[in-house]
């Protein structure tokens, strides 16, 4: 398994090829990636080497080669169909948000307590919970977004893994107890603010 | 200055102190909280006497005070005001996610360069982007909220840091360029859906 940070990394430096790319660069060194996210070249060059991505010694990295690489290993697997379970504020952001046309990624389906929720037109088709079991199976959904109230967060995180859902990105503020064989991505706002704001804050004295 | 990964875990032992307590628990062991968020339990200790925070012997934190101590720490500094620029389908979520009634934080005002979005009614007011220097200097805001499309990103931010914001929750794609005195807290959904499909594909095999 690789380590989950030189995963994220890889991301990181995706974003960054594509502003070079924008910027009308063919070639990238491993010290410009590096500048740009605030890591060493070497780790850079590290990061490259376990994803067996080769540079060219003196002329760096060709970036339409860099970019079709991380693609390719991002979108080895074919297009990806995930839930939403909650269709609040959040729920709803995030399916505008991925449902771009081209995006390989694709909520397709939320569920909902709520029966207001299930009257409402949304671009995707809202269910009543107790459809999600069937569904999940149906069409074997192995991702959901997790965006309830904290209060019903655990419930339904346990739900989701019996009805065979091993990835969850959980945007409520708790912490989720899984089993081993379940990824867990967390989200928490609340917590990005107030570091950020104590950051800013301590940096004044 | 502290670590930031330690402050960013003492918003994550919040999260499960406040668990615990709802639970019923008065007391609780670096190792209960360790276990939660995934770490050991001298790494809790440490973090905790970075911030002053001091243990019993033998009897653990007390949780009460652990929670008094851990807001305090967070919450000394008056309550904030921040700004949105981009009043999407994020910045929107944001907004009613943020703005509940007990929060010390409040999206007080969003700006956005759509005439639509102008007269549309949302909770806070939204204003054209022609007054954001105005309203940032007199109502001395530091911190930004930024949700505009990818393309937008950088010309904003520099905006925003000329304005004399030296904080932004950046939901663009891109990796920011701004000064060592400017703080730039990332959450790029994108590429947590991704990993997280990676991570998930990659378990299977």
């Amino acid at each position: 398994m690789y380590p989950n940070k030189s995963i994220n990394r890889l991301l990181q430096y995706r974003t960054c090829l594509n502003k070079f790319k924008t910027l009308g660069f063919n070639k990238v060194f491993s010290y410009n990636l590096g500048e740009e996210i605030g890591v060493t070249p070497e780790q850079v060059r590290k990061d490259f080497s376990l994803f067996n991505i080769k540079g060219h010694k003196k002329g760096g990295y060709d970036i339409n080669e860099l970019l079709f690489t991380i693609n390719k290993l991002f979108k080895s697997n074919q297009s990806q169909q995930i839930i939403v379970v909650g269709m609040g504020n959040i729920g709803q952001a995030l399916t505008q948000y991925m449902n771009y046309d081209e995006s390989y990624i694709q909520i397709i389906a939320a569920f909902d307590i709520n029966p207001v929720k299930l009257k409402m037109k949304f671009s995707i088709p809202v269910h009543p919970l107790s459809e999600l079991e069937e569904y999940v199976k149906k069409e074997k959904i192995k991702i959901a977004v997790l965006a309830v109230p904290e209060i019903a967060a655990q419930e339904m995180c346990n739900k989701l893994i019996e009805t065979g859902i091993n990835g969850i990105l959980n945007f409520t503020p708790i912490v989720l107890k899984v089993p081993d064989n379940v990824i867990v991505s967390n989200v928490n706002l609340q917590n990005e603010i107030e570091e950020l704001i104590y950051l800013v804050n301590f940096n004044k004295r």
